[in-house]
């Protein structure tokens, strides 16, 4: 297809398209002339990738130039190229001193991951993510330990098992990661409005409040 | 106590007390000669308060005022109190257009939460927040309906049934507000990280990757 083709399959604007072409982020289409190139699907795949990090994972374009080399280096296995989408969607650790209290917070989450036989990377950042949770728990006079974490982690297995059987790894990688993405991202954003949603209604029940 | 020994017992520094008196965030202390007030722990629960709202909410001061007036507000039974924290805390809605996929995606969210048998405000702003989930995916080619949702709601009423547990409903209001923003913040980024976690996990399973 022609690049207005590709622009009416993609809903991306050809504008875009190029700008995605000269910052290598959308591999060249074939060259059939001098003036005329003809793209295929996996360039309506790969736009669709890259709309799925832009706007559902809110990455600036340099961490999306970072997952679609991993999507595109064939050396790489899939379980790495998930985990560079994973990890760039992942929030920034706020920053933090390197203190007695830090310290502790880092040894109980790789305590508790060790604990629940979870297979993470030891320089995953989503262990200082944990212990940063951790760490404001303690802060606030709720302090988190293995006990009182269990209920989240078992909730999350949980999902993830249901999750895992919905991205589709047979097809092309670009597909996969995009459903890694867009599900990680909006589905949790599901699964914390569900929280409020369930609080509400069991906060109602508690004091009797029914609103009908 | 005097301001000195509020401040020491708070960790909240003098200045930041007297502006707090200034905004009425925090009730004045009895005053007990020209130049002296005399403050209890009704204050330093006051500012635990003020601080869980702040760096946990991350709430602007007008907001804060809301929460507090609630807490405040004799006639306001707990169900409405914990109500006005929690939409306080919830993330603003993205703009939308009011088009016939928003109504779509609207209505797809009150038949789920009405097939739940939850008890939620028909104004509640979560409800939108839901809506514009289930747009996004939609959108990104993942349809959502009851019965993708449902391992999310399930997962959030049994988290919800152990949390709900641990609020200190028999204390004073304030330190059952100060939990509710706390756990509902802070185990939200618990449970996200987690469930990111267990992802990595069953990906190195599922791919026979054996980080160790």
């Amino acid at each position: 297809m022609r690049i207005s083709q590709l622009s009416a399959a993609s809903g991306v604007p050809i504008p875009t398209i190029k700008y995605y072409l000269r910052e290598g982020l959308l591999p060249a289409g074939e060259q059939t002339s001098a003036t005329r190139a003809e793209y295929g699907e996996s360039h309506v795949r790969r736009l669709r990738l890259i709309r799925a990090l832009l706007e559902v994972g809110r990455l600036p374009i340099a961490s999306i130039r970072q997952v679609i080399a991993a999507v595109d280096d064939e050396d790489m296995d899939m379980h790495h190229v998930l985990g560079t989408a994973h990890y760039a969607i992942a929030p920034t650790v706020e920053a933090h001193a390197e203190d007695d209290d830090w310290r502790r917070a880092r040894d109980e989450t790789d305590r508790l991951i060790a604990g629940l036989g979870w297979l993470i990377d030891p320089e995953a950042p989503t262990r200082d993510e944990l212990a940063q949770a951790i760490l404001t728990l303690g802060r606030s006079g709720m302090p988190a330990t293995g006990e009182t974490l269990r209920p989240y982690a078992e909730a999350a297995a949980r999902l993830v098992d249901y999750e895992i059987g919905t991205i589709p790894f047979d097809g092309p990688r670009e597909s996969a990661v995009e459903a890694l993405v867009v599900g990680t991202v909006v589905n949790g954003r599901v699964l914390d409005v569900m929280r409020r949603l369930a609080h509400e209604s069991a906060s109602a029940r508690l004091f009797g409040v029914f609103e009908d």
